[in-house]
């Protein structure tokens, strides 16, 4: 049995939600003591996550980012303004705590855990990461696929067992991050192949791009999605064409916890490929996908738009690592507080509106 | 001695923050293991806290919402869907731990302190609030001043009281809310006092509001602006014609916060009316007022402007309490805790953008 027939037989076991919690969702919120809808978009994510869970009083008990690294052969194109070094290098300052990503979810009380799944250097005497690694980065899209099918496969695997492990492990909020240099011409690929938006459009300033850079980008993009004849290739042919080990585990974290059946939040513009590649494979994973926040790359509200999701915050950030998901936990923590802790009128004694 | 005098004699001791720290924050926020200005506005916000504490390593240890609740006389006008007795009924929901504030202050671990500064009813025998009562609720704006300026000056005092004391108690960082049925009112005729701002245009759906309401509501602010002489009081003045209590106290906790050397965060509509209404009084209390949320009222994008200030959150509240501000609390923290935890390049051993 392939890894690809094993990853469509489990995507084939995912669930749909209850679509008679909604009713029931709104039907509590409009109960509680404050103006009908006057929480906006934090009632409309506390019933999203009482949808998915199948009561009227969501909580969410752990929250943990899934951070996955990976390396992108496409860099040999001059695409990226840090060197590759730069991945491993965060990888570590990840399992020293010296991130951002380590901070923020420190302030929102979120644990954070590291997956090598495709860095281009043997970290395997490196301590507090995951040693899930598929290969040694990917090749150079803008020549040929950046991975087989099978190794694809694998490396969405990776993203469901570990989404499927924290759930285990009593996690009930997940989100997906990531570390990757060279992983914004990956991102924008995609977004391409799957929405067939005009390149120059979507790639953005990246993390400090120089017009040259961007030049490079968009050419090695172009190759990429020729080389490849994306146009005639299914979702998991286009992500094994054109993603990256981190994307397909990030991919794969959506549909584990979709299996799961526990919500994910996405990141920045890379884990929205990310999530946009896993809506492409797996349609049913749609009701447990939250997106987090729009950053500051123009692919990503293209991203959003596609997957009809609305962002909770825009701050304008465009780092990764899961930062904006982590940092939008704590609206969906608050969220899921405001709709199960607070007393209706009936219960507080509150008189409603004047007929 | 008038209270009047006596809150400008306080005013004059608010002291500027040291603009060499913007500097020297910048410095630190660059030499972190990101991308410089990767993490957007969350570095806006860090910078500006540490400006404030006058450090590079800014910190937020103890978070409160200091939450006033008044009433208002123009009620009488027809303006409020809700009944007046909401208000004292809100202010025992606070109490009980039933409101939407008390939920999303547990989720970011923030404190709430109710204070009665205007409750049209005698709450003397409620427990756990502050009993700091100037009035039972103003006089109709609609057809006279609604507080004397030394009623308005006690109101203010107040809420300077209110905040110095809670920065005695090591809260570093506060927050306004409100709790006081027709404040939306109080608050649109405010802005349009202080900005010249096109009534009908500001005057926006409240919590509900019919347009039988909102024609009252118009027609209730066109004859307070008129019947006050607005245009030709001093800031103190116009709040006292057209503002409210619990207004008051909220742009008192701004200029005691400001006179305390700690950062102050509004939450919607009603408090930015507080808060342009402090900075009108008090134009030195800049520096230490942060805004949270834009709602979906239009008048707050108006007061936004109007004070040069940009949200961090725009999530279509509309509730008040301190909900806004209280949720943006957790992204305030972050972003401390990002500035003041992150490793360096240097530190980390991380290699810089390719040269």
């Amino acid at each position: 049995m392939t890894l690809e027939s094993r990853l469509f037989e489990l995507i084939d076991l995912i669930r749909p939600v209850d679509a008679t919690q909604e009713a029931r969702a709104w039907e509590r919120l409009d109960s509680l003591t404050k103006p009908p809808r006057s929480l906006g978009r934090l009632e409309e994510v506390a019933a999203r996550v009482a949808i998915v869970q199948g009561t009227d009083r969501p909580r969410i008990s752990k929250k943990i980012v899934l951070l996955m690294a990976g390396d992108h052969g496409v860099v040999e194109e001059g695409v990226a303004l840090f060197p590759q070094d730069v991945t491993w290098q965060m990888v570590a300052n990840f399992t020293g705590d010296g991130a951002a990503i380590n901070q923020i979810c420190r302030s929102v009380g979120a644990d954070v855990r590291v997956h090598d799944v495709g860095v281009a250097k043997d970290l395997s005497d490196f301590s507090g990461i995951e040693h899930v690694k598929v290969g040694f980065g990917t090749a150079n899209m803008a020549v040929g696929p950046a991975m087989t099918r099978e190794e694809c496969a694998q490396a969405i695997l990776v993203g469901v067992d570990a989404a499927r492990r924290a759930v285990s492990e009593g996690y009930d909020l997940l989100a997906i991050g990531e570390m990757g240099i060279g992983n914004t011409t990956s991102s924008s690929a995609l977004t391409a192949a799957f929405n067939g938006a005009d390149i120059p459009a979507i790639v953005g300033p990246g993390t400090g791009y120089t017009d040259e850079i961007r030049a490079k980008k968009i050419d090695a993009i172009e190759r990429a999605l020729a080389v490849n004849d994306v146009a005639n290739q299914d979702p998991l042919g286009v992500l094994a064409a054109v993603g990256g080990y981190e994307i397909a585990a990030m991919a794969g974290a959506v549909i584990g916890a979709a299996l799961e059946g526990v919500c994910i939040i996405s990141d920045g513009v890379i884990s929205g490929s990310a999530a946009l590649s896993a809506l492409r494979i797996a349609p049913a994973v749609r009701p447990y996908l939250f997106p987090s926040h729009c950053s500051a790359e123009p692919a990503h509200e293209v991203l959003l738009d596609a997957m009809d999701l609305e962002p909770l915050l825009r701050l304008d950030m465009r780092l990764g690592e899961g930062t904006g998901a982590a940092l939008s936990m704590a609206v969906v923590d608050a969220a899921c507080e405001m709709m199960s802790g607070m007393a209706t009128f009936a219960e507080a004694g509150v008189s409603g509106a004047d007929e």
